[in-house]
């Protein structure tokens, strides 16, 4: 039995094959162009498999992934031009007749945290944030998504703003400084007027970054009491977790037991930014069931 | 059958014992003095009702509500002097051979509210805020309470400062300016030197305590997607009510359609500050199915 998945990204697709032991046995990267361009190559690629027996996609968004409404499968209003409105699942329904799981890009990574977590969690409670392009999380509990009315939107909350980064006005194009647009990987440009690869790790903006980013876990352990909260992305460089930890201590004051932080604001325990390919085998393979 | 429903809050307690159709048929309000002074009314009050078949606890906290932990019933490390580590429900279970439901004072308010709001909800998720001597919040999603490792502590998250109120420094002991410290009820005391009671609704405060309820509601709404934010205590007037969905309107710019403002932030349902005992009520009596 072979499985799909799809890590659809605003700059690659990732797409890969895996058998039952969710072990990857093809995969193929594509750069992000126009959705009918972007989509033919990952219909093509798929193509490759007749024994196909499900697939998932993990998408950038805003997506609609409630099944009772007439654009349950598209990516919606997106600032990723060209890309509002696309019939993502649509396109696929038409090329495979398979069953096809689809949520959000963190979703699938927070899920595939979960398969390797799960026997360790009691609550199946996770957050998976990623910094990178934007900020994005995925939240579970009790081995279920989180997000009632739609698929939550974590980058997009306000926060206290540290004292030494008062003139920057943040970037994003809705709410300016709210988490997406002081956190996220495209900040070290505006802020500094370099790349954030080029930045070194004991420039003083990692401490502003990591004084929001401990904002956010305060937000997700206050609101849903998770037993670890992972990063992933671009930006979640081991330094930079470090102080992401030493904030969090000092500014929630041990409000709320957490236990040892090291263990509760984590890296991805799924190797080489598998995590959504891991957590997409794994939703496909449960549609099946 | 009669039902048993306490609603502990830091200044009074509300006792009361409904029947199926979760009727109030009795009432008594305690002052919140020491635990064991203040318990013994508890027990006495609901000894006068042998027909009583369950009872529902919604407490302030923080609590203990993990079933496998040696402290589960307890009040733990609260703020409110000598309460901290009080056996609560153990001290009920000595009087009562009856199933006891215990969980914080905003569970059995957002339960009260499910109740006469589920059958219009699509997923049953909804989130209750209140605002009086601290701030907290009860969440559910599915019907179910949300809060993997334990309750929501919502109160304790940090904002954007409004830029009329940088001067104010908060009042939370642990945190300073977190929710609770800029938006509490003492904190019109602490800012103007007056009763909350006395500020009038034309005050800029109000503008400001507004600032900080919306960056909460954005919060949840990115976090939960709730189906709807309700606003109970003391402090969640009609005219404020109506600026927190003009500043939420603002900050948020419409990134979530939430469908109307006046439906998805909104005053509770159940009348006469009764929606903890209603929930209290429903609770106590899933322990009987």
């Amino acid at each position: 039995m072979l499985l799909g998945s799809i890590e659809a990204g605003g700059t690659k697709f990732v797409c890969a094959v895996g058998n039952e032991k969710y072990e990857v046995v093809d995969k193929a990267i594509f750069k992000t162009t126009t959705p009918a361009e972007t989509l033919q190559h990952v219909v093509e690629y798929f193509q490759q498999f007749p024994d196909l027996k499900a697939m998932s996609v993990a998408s950038f968004g805003p997506i609609d992934a409630d099944p009772t409404s007439d654009k349950y499968g598209f990516i919606t209003d997106t600032p990723k031009i060209g890309w509002d409105n696309t019939d993502f699942v649509g396109t696929l329904k038409q090329a495979f007749e398979i069953p096809i799981y689809w949520t959000t890009d963190v979703n699938g990574s927070v899920y595939g945290e979960y398969v390797v977590l799960k026997d360790q969690l009691k609550h199946g409670s996770l957050v998976y944030y990623t910094i990178g392009t934007g900020v994005g999380a995925g939240t579970m509990q009790d081995g279920h998504f989180i997000g009632g009315a739609g698929t939550p939107e974590m980058g997009h909350v306000y926060l206290k703003r540290h004292p030494d980064d008062l003139g920057f006005s943040g970037i994003c194009p809705f709410h300016g400084d709210c988490l997406e647009g002081l956190l996220s990987g495209p900040t070290f440009q505006a802020r500094l007027g370099i790349r954030g690869e080029d930045v070194s790790d004991d420039d003083h903006v990692w401490d502003i970054l990591a004084y929001y980013a401990a904002q956010a876990c305060i937000q997700v352990t206050t609101i849903l009491r998770p037993e670890k909260i992972i990063f992933g992305g671009s930006v979640s460089r081991p330094h930079f977790m470090k102080k992401v930890r030493e904030q969090f201590d000092r500014l929630f004051a041990g409000y709320i037991e957490v236990g040892d932080l090291d263990e509760y604001i984590t890296s991805p325990h799924v190797p080489e930014n598998g995590s959504a390919t891991l957590g997409n085998f794994a939703l496909a393979e449960k549609l099946l069931k």
